[in-house]
């Protein structure tokens, strides 16, 4: 080891290296039913047919949230959103959560107790129960940790590394709003009900619970992952994991008149905020190009709105390339920067 | 709602009381089958003679442990094992293990590779992969959530709520060792090797898995918990979900070489130590006292050490009364402050 490297600090290497760097040892101790780290979930099984899906999330004051900005009853709620948004990805239905949280001593009790509501408030939503956990004190920043288990039919098992060439790349719903929502409020510009609505995206997100138990029952859909950081970001660990490339369409990325209409005001790119903006936690899948149709139109008629068409998986090495009214678009490979 | 009880912090109230607030309300959800808030571990059927059980710790620099104190393996280690214990608790086998971590981005790249070196090689010991977590910044402190899954038989579950009167109180080890090293610690102590090997049972404690395992299979054995906080505290944890009181015998308490002989070197209370001191992470459970000197001998013969008894169970409500050579002691219901 060099004394270069003997120095490096998380910064300089970022969360995917760090990981890469122990993942391999554990990984060869791990069952060949069952899957660790990579997915949305780790998966294991419990009896022939089904299997328990696990994940966890960390929230951390100042870093994920800002007590100012997000009333403790949205922040409980979303703590267990953004969990089961994940849930929502494996095609699972949540069974239990287990919460987490270090708390200031000087917290109130009336601030927890409003968190506790909205943690409840969606527990009750999808029926999962929360189970257990740690309560500790903390410094002066809250932490929160979410896990919650979920179960799933083997049958139904939809990963990362399940696109195929020819498939459609497709969306449950509107994309940017919650990163407009955030925008809005880091930028402190003056909030009309329409801005509310996006900001509201962004503190009460809707996990797809529903629709990903839906999509996972059917043979057309492949691969499926929830939306946290944004498609041009998400989109690649598909890629990546299936060893295809993609073309997705800007002008086809559902946008909410919301977001187009701030946008215009504000002279922002809403194309470019729903391609790469964060924490929408809808979901994103590929679908076999000839089961397109019916699944849409059996979707519309189960959940009343329509899927959305994006883009198409191609052969090729992990990479999005970008068009806008049918021009491929010059952008670098790394992606946007957010609201650049 | 009062303007006084508005106004109350989590510090006036407490851990216990915070939990109390909102545990009901997710209790109504909970299946029969199952157990959430109030044991070890959570316990969730999977089939019609197994149960996952299922643990989560979170620990935060400068409250549970100060990183000029602990090594980085030790932090990974320790930050497993205490979960691991919580599985033991329940007379479960460790399957899987969950880390949430929140990195100060100045952390050197070299003190997370011995973090996960430490992490590793309890996993190892067990054979617990790590299957999947979460990676995150955090402002300045290091934040660490573990959580553990883990499978028992159903016969075999022994919950606090388990104890009769009449029972005999058990401990797996010896008591205090955790505590004192922590204090020598704390106190800047010169460290001879006896010192050291205290210190060694604060950072690297060796959770009871097996012992829980073993014991878990025996009918005499009813309830049973691990030790974080002390048995004068944890103790009551039983006594409470039992309905009963304890006596205790300090002069029976299990106390190592080492602590009588730091203890008379720094005029410490060892019995006091060993009753109150925190995180020794061995086994407390209570017993059949007609079954007890089997129990003891098989246990010998399996692990070539025995089991000590400190107590007896006893009708009565949730108190325990300290004995000294068979005289009782007038300590005050709250136990002992530590090292008062």
């Amino acid at each position: 080891m060099s004394i270069n490297e003997k120095y490096k600090q998380i910064k300089d290497i970022g969360e995917f290296a760090f990981i890469n760097r122990f993942e391999s040892k554990f990984d060869q101790m791990i069952k060949d039913s069952d899957m660790g780290i990579g997915d949305d979930c780790a998966v294991v099984s419990i009896n022939e047919t089904q299997n328990h899906v696990i994940t966890t999330d960390l929230l951390i004051e100042d870093i994920h949230f800002l007590k100012t900005e997000i009333s403790p009853f949205e922040l409980g709620y979303k703590s267990l959103a953004v969990n089961l948004s994940d849930i929502a990805a494996m095609g699972a239905k949540p069974l239990y959560s287990f919460l987490s949280i270090g708390i200031p001593t000087s917290t109130d009790i009336d601030y927890l107790d409003r968190f506790m509501e909205g943690y409840h408030k969606l527990s009750q939503k999808y029926n999962v129960p929360l189970m257990g956990g740690d309560t500790t004190k903390s410094p002066d920043k809250i932490v929160i940790n979410v896990a919650v288990i979920g179960i799933s039919e083997k049958e139904n098992t939809h990963l990362r590394s399940m696109a195929c060439s020819g498939d459609l790349v497709c969306v449950t719903d509107n994309l940017g709003d919650s990163a407009a929502g955030l925008n809005i409020l880091l930028n402190k510009i003056e909030q009309t009900s329409v801005h509310k609505k996006l900001i509201k995206q962004h503190h009460l997100p809707e996990p797809n619970i529903l629709e990903g138990m839906w999509l996972a029952k059917h043979k057309q859909v492949h691969a499926m992952m929830d939306i946290s950081d944004g498609i041009s970001s998400d989109l690649k660990h598909i890629l990546k994991a299936s060893q295809k490339s993609a073309d997705i369409h800007l002008d086809k990325l559902p946008i909410s008149n919301e977001l187009n209409s701030i946008a215009k005001k504000e002279n922002w790119n809403a194309q470019e905020i729903a391609a790469s903006g964060g924490e929408d936690y809808k979901l994103l899948f590929t679908v076999d190009a000839e089961g397109f149709d019916k699944l849409n139109a059996d979707f519309e008629k189960e959940f009343n709105k329509p899927l959305y068409l994006i883009g198409e998986i191609n052969e090729g090495r992990s990479e999005i390339s970008w068009f806008k009214n049918k021009q491929k678009l010059a952008i670098s490979k790394m992606g946007f920067d957010h609201f650049s």
